[in-house]
């Protein structure tokens, strides 16, 4: 079974928007098992996205297309998946009375155009799930070789993604297991190599191989660390679900404490769930980080009842009279004490993390390139780590807030009584 | 003229890494004038890699093919496009010894894996400027119809921009142009639609029509506003660059304030950039926008000399404390006037800028998800404005970061003296 993905939209190809539904989708097949050997970009033209359509049935099994289901003329891909069905496009009057239904809501009436959102292809099924205005398609496709199928999404992605969840992925998983249920859950890891991981792994990886329990993959996500899913095959949903259970905590006794989480949770999200469970505030004194740390926090909705607030104490002067710190040597782990210990203070905050180090381009105080110290402070009992990172300013600074947050996530572990 | 892009790399597929490549390529051929019709993505597997080259020369006069040009077994983009070709991979010894000075200048031996990287296909010419140890190829593909071309760059960001400025993009023009020079320049606007930008324009876009002197279109690039390009064609550079100057200075006069930069200036390069000019230093106090305004101004490299630091006093008590504001409502121009005067204090700064608001999900204090308010402060002077902002947590956070910059832009513009 494989899959490809078609983006649908003119503004895509123009460098306007960055197709991140696609990399979600991809993400998401990997997830799930499916290969996916091919993903395109093609314009609002009614010619070019019907060839890409018909190339991509030839190629894999099934189409993923994303955009092009809004209720404007530039929206055709229900027209060009009619096209390639060799169908009518016909009214749905279901389909119809949902998005008049959204409009009431609302108090407003439908605009005629919203009318071709319930144009649908003649033998596509709807998704059940609505999530806007747009109507999500499975479109059976049968040729000789037997059936294929063209999945179509919205290009809003939290209702993509809700259709992917709710309508797509559980049809993919039927197509492909014919009758069992697969289920997976990733474990999010932070701090080993894939190499490494591979290597603490190895004896489980290698039972499952002789068991054929689960099977455990690796994906890698750029400075957020190392996913490592599980995935689980069984007759029905409660089997899988004990299996991936079963296999997650196996999998967290041999890993320790470099699993910070399981599926969506984050970094930052992980951090403010065990501030709250411990009933601890925090507060952050980012000199090198620059409020990097505290924009992820701040992202987090309903952080206001642990986050008290940051001080970015660039220059040494505002080190000392916003946070009271003494020493003088910008770049050092005592620098990072004071001023973890300080934002508790000053700040009055139970937890302090603080951070102080050379971005770069140019080496400063002395200090390389890349030098970062980290402080933590957690009731009044301070301590600092010293790192060396790779890579330019931006990654050295994305890297370093991804290694603060998981200092402190390991520091409030420790210190969970 | 039209060209198309191809990114390789089995990791784009599997969504560990997004392919922001493709979107800055379609960027620049779009700046450039060029058509783009399609975009691929492709595994590490040579058949589908020659496959997708194929079919991408079919449908389109160039091919620029991003990745797979590294030393490993896995980069096979030169035996691909040997193979579309029909040609032999050979060694090109001044290559070779580019590769070998690479790994010389760093003190170190090169492997024998980089050997690899000199051999190309024959009868491609190789691109003269190597940022890294991968050689950029610009390989003719001969026809019944003429003369087409595959572009081959690497994977890394840096190294692919600087040969897509370097060759790529005076190759395609040079193609495109047929011996005229073609130059184009990019005007950043903030705070129009796309369509009241097109109706202040409009006199002067017919004018052009009529003179042919040059061309003018629009790009949205998201939050960070439209880019007007200026697009002049003349039979050398000095002529181009004569009516790319003339036709700068035309669209500033009609559009005033909204023009923020030119090409690769940011909001924050130019606020940074007026603030040296001014001799003034900067302090923030950052509530709604948690640390964004700081994280991209600490983006800038050589910030220091004007950025004092950021206060991100998220709770009541804290813009109490560390500013000294007297005010209680949260949400309201006072407090952030009270913000702005009390950064420049606290932080010992010339000017602040201050942000208080709602981000959502939910209202808070009596005040609708979205409302922000921003206060600037230059030499004691402190000003307010309320906005209000449309969209989820994220983006109202993230538009609320620019609007703050921008009124900072136009307050500092309007103080100059």
């Amino acid at each position: 079974m494989n899959c490809e993905v078609v983006a649908v939209g003119s503004e895509l190809l123009l460098g306007q928007i960055t197709d991140t539904n696609s990399v979600w989708i991809g993400e998401q097949l990997a997830l799930a098992g499916i290969d996916s050997h091919y993903q395109t970009k093609v314009g609002d033209n009614p010619d070019r996205i019907v060839s890409v359509l018909e190339l991509a049935l030839k190629r894999s099994d099934a189409v993923i297309v994303c955009g092009g289901l809004g209720p404007t003329q530039d929206d055709i891909t229900r027209a060009a998946i009619a096209a390639v069905m060799g169908v009518e496009l016909v009214r749905d009057p279901q389909v119809l009375s949902a998005i008049e239904a959204k409009f009431r809501a609302r108090n407003r009436s439908m605009p005629s155009n919203n009318e071709r959102q319930a144009e649908i292809p003649q033998g596509a099924r709807v998704i059940p799930v609505i999530p806007g205005t747009a109507a999500g398609l499975i479109c059976p496709i049968n040729n000789a070789k037997g059936e294929k199928v063209i999945y179509a999404v919205p290009g809003v992605p939290w209702e993509m993604r809700e259709m992917m969840h709710q309508g797509v992925l559980p049809d993919l998983h039927r197509r492909a297991a014919s009758g069992a249920v697969i289920r997976s859950r990733v474990l999010r890891t932070w701090g080993l190599s894939e190499s490494s991981l591979a290597e603490q792994l190895d004896k489980e990886i290698r039972r499952l191989d002789q068991s054929k329990a689960a099977t455990i993959a690796f994906l890698a996500s750029g400075i957020e660390g190392l996913k490592v899913r599980i995935t689980a095959k069984a007759d029905n949903e409660t089997a899988a679900l004990k299996i991936l259970d079963d296999e997650a905590a196996r999998l967290e006794a041999l890993l320790g404490s470099i699993v910070f989480g399981t599926d969506d949770d984050t970094m930052e999200s992980v951090v403010l769930a065990q501030l709250r469970a411990q009933n601890r505030t925090l507060a952050l004194a980012e000199s090198f980080t620059g409020g990097l740390i505290a924009s992820r926090i701040v992202g987090v909705a309903g952080c206001s009842d642990v986050f008290r607030g940051a001080v970015v104490p660039y220059h040494l002067d505002l080190k000392q009279s916003l946070l009271g710190v003494q020493e003088r040597q910008v770049v050092s782990e005592r620098m990072v004490i004071e001023m973890a210990a300080g934002a508790c203070r000053s700040l009055n905050a139970d937890v302090g993390l603080a951070t102080s180090g050379v971005a770069g381009p140019e080496p400063h105080d002395n200090t390389e390139v890349g030098v970062l110290c980290i402080g933590v402070c957690i009731d009044d009992f301070a301590e600092a780590i010293t790192v060396k990172l790779p890579f330019d300013r931006e990654r050295i600074r994305q890297f370093g807030c991804i290694t603060a947050l998981d200092l402190l996530r390991n520091r409030l572990k420790r210190r969970c009584v």
